[in-house]
């Protein structure tokens, strides 16, 4: 592949942004450079009122190998790793806090940071051979930056395990656990995927975007304030137009305007 | 339904309490009456040294379709919706809060607050063919509130699908991803919670209602302050004459002086 | 069998501590004697650079019934059981703190403290015929400090259940819900086990440690803390000499040095 091509190829089909990470002969390792294109075509999208989901995809044959560590190694300075983990944790957590709704789409293997992304997405998508693993310490480094993430999906007896030995869970283990939502054959992965599409497009914009920031804030809260919240929230939401009329419309039993 | 029928029935059989939400017509909306109703019965509950356990149960073919659409609908105020909001969240943690276990007895749907009604509870039975769905978003209000009981059950790429589809999961998904304990025939449901309530009642009232406060309050700490009240409650309850003459019993291979 | 019997058995095999529990005859019940000999042998493990992993197993039939009751009933004082359930907790938090992984090797009956020991570990095999039960409500004593370990396993209807009805769990129940990572038949348990020490003694014991201990810290954290500690924790990781070597040895396609 070029190396001049983009690392992250955009696409966008009726509200529906796709970001494909596009360093596939090298199973898209999350480079200073890649990091730097995923974040700032984020960074755009989430201000961008026409983008109602993000679908974060990969060329080739898996989805992502974690850091690139050939150019991590070439740099042996702890200043240098803390940078590169601090720019990768603000991804990660730009994921979590726009305003959109972001779903992995998942094939072949999902290793390390690679399988951080897919924990860190609101929603995945796996083909049936997809695979997944925090394997960073089988050369040594222990995955913690994917142990936040993957801490936050699955039991933790069941992360303790696979950040100790480093080996993979196949996709139906990975949608029993919490990893994955849903697991299809390869050809019918874009199928399921715009299903959710067009299920999300079908709500109103705002409703998705404050419940969404509000789900990761009250489930780091006390249940206490974690309802105070989201009573405000709520009550919030209600007052928009889109609600009140998708309320009369349910009252009236026919479909709300804003439904097309 | 007479309109003046009461909105929640009382029945009282050998300490345990069952509650009826009875607008099964209307499949029991949890409207300001309804919410003001459940609360009275669950306040004298908690103080009624009689009631050992409290079964939430619904009239009709339905456990609980959320709010009441039509009455909030009719008075757009956020001020309104916050302290509607509030009540019900007060009940919610009421339910959690009170020395009793209470067990949800559900079938038909459970939606929206209705689904949040069941993942407050601390045990909670379905019939076979029950249904659950955080649906607000489908009329443009995402479930907010209930989202914060809903994380607390399942896992959160679980909740999410859920939150932002707004789709119905079954009895069996239900329990197998820990919002539900048990599923059983509609013709059996009562049976499957008559053995829960037998279980709890042959245990000492103090022992449960010091575990049950213990338990949701750890679970929202740290894990060495959660060992610190854990053992404080633990050296307590050991002083109890229950816990007291259950181990005595116990090294003598006998029942205790306090089951029947 | 001998009272005068150490009541943990150590044993050491290439890097592979295993603590047995040497009262089986009583199904190793957690007296004083008991927690002291436990303490004392994972205290000086985890100071000892020659031990990689330990595992936590028992003689006998059952893997642990809890605590000692008999022991227990003769000294009804709240300060007596407050310096108890300290002394247990201690222990349960020690298994956490330390560097090593601690694997539970459970057979026959793990109940009340004894499920909790197995909860505390970070990771757990389990004989297909094992059973798993928070029983202390039984006989009045509702499990309190087991809590704390079990709500950190299994969802929490789950863990609920379990603490009001006292009922035992079967090993593959255990599995699905998180408390267990793996079911074998008791001729092959140890084989398992085998198979997870050999995998983690394959990685360097820098990475476990740190990893381990960045693990549980984190997930108490809120999650840009978490992401904080973890980025810190991963590049004082890296610029370990054998993580270099590992990222190094990867990239040349090789085994890294410190692998035999």
């Amino acid at each position: 592949m070029n190396g001049d091509a983009p690392y992250v190829l955009q696409a966008t089909n009726a509200g529906v942004l796709t970001l494909t990470l596009n360093r596939g002969d090298k199973f898209n390792p999350l480079s200073e450079e890649m990091l730097d294109a995923l974040q700032a075509a984020l960074d755009e999208a989430k201000r961008d009122a026409e983008v109602r989901v993000v679908v974060l995809a990969a060329a080739g044959k898996a989805f992502c190998a974690g850091h690139d560590l050939k150019q991590m190694r070439a740099q042996p300075s702890e200043a240098y790793y803390k940078r590169l983990f601090n720019q990768c944790s603000k991804l990660m957590l730009t994921i979590q806090q726009m305003p959109q709704p972001v779903i992995a789409r998942v094939q072949g293997i999902a290793t390390a940071a690679g399988c951080q992304l897919v924990a860190m997405c609101d929603l995945a998508v796996a083909a049936s051979d997809a695979r997944f693993a925090v394997s960073g310490v089988n050369y040594g480094l222990f995955c913690a930056t994917p142990s936040v993430a993957l801490s936050r999906n699955v039991s933790r007896k069941q992360a303790m395990e696979m950040l100790l030995t480093g080996e993979f869970i196949d996709a139906q283990t990975a949608r029993e656990r919490g990893l994955v939502n849903r697991v299809a054959p390869a050809e019918q992965l874009d199928t399921e995927i715009a299903a959710l599409c067009a299920s999300i497009l079908a709500k109103p914009a705002v409703a998705i975007a404050m419940g969404k920031q509000l789900f990761y804030k009250q489930i780091d809260m006390g249940i206490s304030a974690a309802y105070q919240l989201a009573g405000q929230t709520m009550a919030c939401n209600m007052m928009d137009e889109a609600a009140l009329e998708g309320v009369q419309a349910f009252i009236e039993k026919r479909e709300p305007g804003w439904k097309k």
